[in-house]
């Protein structure tokens, strides 16, 4: 199944900001509610953007979804420290949004995570910057997963982030992440790969085809869970054709389903 | 470049059954500049639905589409001798629509294809019926090419039609499709892999985001053409942004030309 990671709970978005401020639960459980139900598998809950508030924001915001989430949750915090105390907080296995191979984030989290029992995003990033070939990304790919393996973190629990880049700076930035994503699932069956998808289309007009038909293809590739907004209808919707087509979905019952529930529009 | 051949110049729909009746010449020249405009490649000609009639109105359909067409037809028909005469009057290389492996067809159409310049659509068809595995399309594959090298069509000539069937009936038939192009793309890097898309979906609800949602697949997997009404402008659209994301678009130069024109919209 196709792991979809909700991103709206994020104090860089304006409203949620206003809500988190105001300590106002009905439009956090709201939107929460609203991404399970357009089919969110975690919530990412990211309270990064109050300077100074982190803490108090994300402790706030795990005892306001945490009741009603059907789902896990996706902690998102460059910081140990908030991670360990929301990850104390947790009822159902979380997924720790994120390791890098940046020297600083690396030491940070490696002991954070060593001994957890939870999933992990592992962005293929390090401090030369981002990857300037498929054969870098794979090779970070390679790296991220020894390292992980090296303190328990099995590679059917690591998510990697191959990491999109734009396009319009680059006419081969398609194909190279796409032969990534193709050489990382040959050599990890099963490891996950994630990532936001919305880079892609930067630079551009009309970004939401460029994001939606560029899922088709990372999925095709072998990506198998993407960050994004869960309430986009046609990407959710590009979503569950796809995995149609590419022979996940019995009997296209999924599919039917979401003709029916009315997400589904040619 | 990823060819389109437009389909709309066809007896069997109603509209351009009753132009061709009628020797409407301004419905059936005003339908092929649209097509043309759209980004059609090769316009599709097929005045079979008229029983008694197919050469009369093949003649008259080519007399009055020639002289505005800026790009190459393709004679669709089953009968060598209104594929013979609209061949004499052709003024571009055509393309031939088409051959098959079913014993008729194919000895039909050798002796009209042998030392003639066109392309040809090759359909993965025989007397057994549809193909039933990927291994089986290719294996008609090999076959159709080898036969036509033989008559002296070079492979880059040849438009395989791997045959698209209905995922309602069973959940594999994108996937083993989708093998199927893979492996007939890495054989034979210069053959070309067309036909319609639309089979893909019948029998299931908002058939058009299933059909646009697989031509990305199936150009991701090596399709470079395909049977297609170009006045559907989400897959048009679909279209010049997978070739994008593949690389095929210098500087994202179709695609913004597109979004100018207002052809992509997200």
């Amino acid at each position: 199944m196709f792991e979809v990671i909700g991103e709206r709970i994020n104090t860089s978005r304006k409203l949620v900001q206003a809500a988190v401020a105001d300590r106002d639960a009905d439009y956090i459980i709201d939107d929460v509610q609203k991404q399970q139900n357009a089919g969110a598998t975690y919530i990412d809950v990211n309270a990064g953007a109050r300077i100074g508030h982190e803490t108090q924001d994300m402790k706030w915001l795990i005892d306001t979804i945490q009741p009603v989430a059907t789902i896990p949750l996706t902690l998102d915090s460059p910081d140990p420290a908030v991670l360990e105390m929301a990850y104390q907080m947790m009822k159902k296995t979380p997924m720790i949004n994120s390791i890098s191979l940046e020297k600083e984030r690396f030491e940070a989290m490696m002991p954070f995570l060593d001994g957890k029992e939870c999933k992990v995003i592992a962005l293929c990033m390090d401090d030369s910057g981002m990857p300037g070939s498929s054969a870098d990304i794979i090779g970070r790919a390679d790296t991220l997963v020894k390292e992980l393996n090296s303190i328990g973190i099995a590679t059917s629990s690591i998510y990697l982030d191959p990491l999109v880049q734009p396009i319009s700076t680059d006419s081969n930035k398609g194909v190279m992440v796409l032969d990534a994503v193709r050489g990382i699932r040959a050599k990890y069956p099963e490891v996950h790969i994630t990532g936001g998808l919305s880079n892609i289309s930067y630079g551009l007009p009309q970004r939401k085809i460029i994001n939606r038909t560029f899922v088709t293809l990372m999925m095709d590739a072998g990506m198998d869970s993407a960050i994004i907004d869960p309430l986009d209808d046609k990407i959710m919707a590009t979503i569950k054709t796809a995995d149609m087509l590419l022979g996940k979905d019995a009997f296209c019952g999924k599919y039917l389903k979401g003709v029916r529930a009315g997400a589904i529009l040619s």
